[in-house]
């Protein structure tokens, strides 16, 4: 844990809802739901490429295998995650290893950015992205989450 | 992630409904959702010192700061996962590291069975587990999910 700089946990939805911070809500329909930590050691480099991995990573059930989400084509839901940077400390989490919340915002729009940049071929799937840095309301239906972690 | 032995992720849930094989379905309110995955290096140790963590971490929002999920009293949700021990690798996961399913199977029939024996001194919370091996169909409402890993 202590040499990872980013952490995402990749969970498969048939239906998502997310509050943003003006306390409207988005949805997304079949697709994926990302949630996200960036830790201390994060650089730039480091959020691209988790966006690229996570664009194109087979995770995708459809009818001729697994699927990327582009190619699925499936909605995304981008959540930020701060706790996913936890560490467990006798009977307490800390944060410590947890990125600077300025430059966490930075590096939280550049994903946000660089993953709407990578689906964007596909002109039918939804893209929604939550606030950074508020409690994050959240509700999903799932069909099997098949979570999956990607982090370095 | 070579090292580690046993992966999970906690989730505090306001509602968390989850289909068993018989088809039938188990529903909890205001707790934690615990999703686990054991690797191939897992001892039973393992088992009953994650379990342990799990019912003494203190995570859960009150009016009196974060309690353990039987101070709260919560109810709780475990979920088996496997593809969370699994490990990226071009764009497809591997699950090399996974235990052979039969160990997974004991292991994780011991931790549900460890854990509602820490959690069972409050008896009004509900504790419900999921069926080992087939798809979680699954669906959650949250306050704020506060993912959290437990790895080891």
């Amino acid at each position: 844990m202590s040499t990872i700089r980013v952490r995402s946990l990749l969970q498969q939805c048939t239906k998502a809802t997310l509050r943003l911070q003006d306390e409207s809500e988005v949805t997304i329909n079949r697709g994926m739901v990302i949630f996200v930590a960036f830790l201390k050691d994060a650089q730039l480099d480091d959020v691209i490429k988790l966006a690229k991995e996570i664009a194109t990573v087979r995770l995708c059930d459809s009818e001729n295998g697994l699927k990327t989400i582009v190619d699925l084509p499936g909605d995304l839901l981008i959540i930020p995650q701060a706790t996913l940077g936890g560490r467990l400390n006798g009977h307490r989490f800390q944060y410590h290893s947890n990125i600077n919340k300025d430059v966490g915002l930075e590096f939280y729009d550049k994903f946000v950015a660089t993953l709407r940049e990578l689906c964007s071929q596909n002109k039918d799937n939804i893209i929604h992205a939550g606030s950074y840095g508020i409690r994050q309301i959240y509700s999903c239906e799932t069909n099997g989450p098949a979570m999956h972690i990607i982090e370095f």
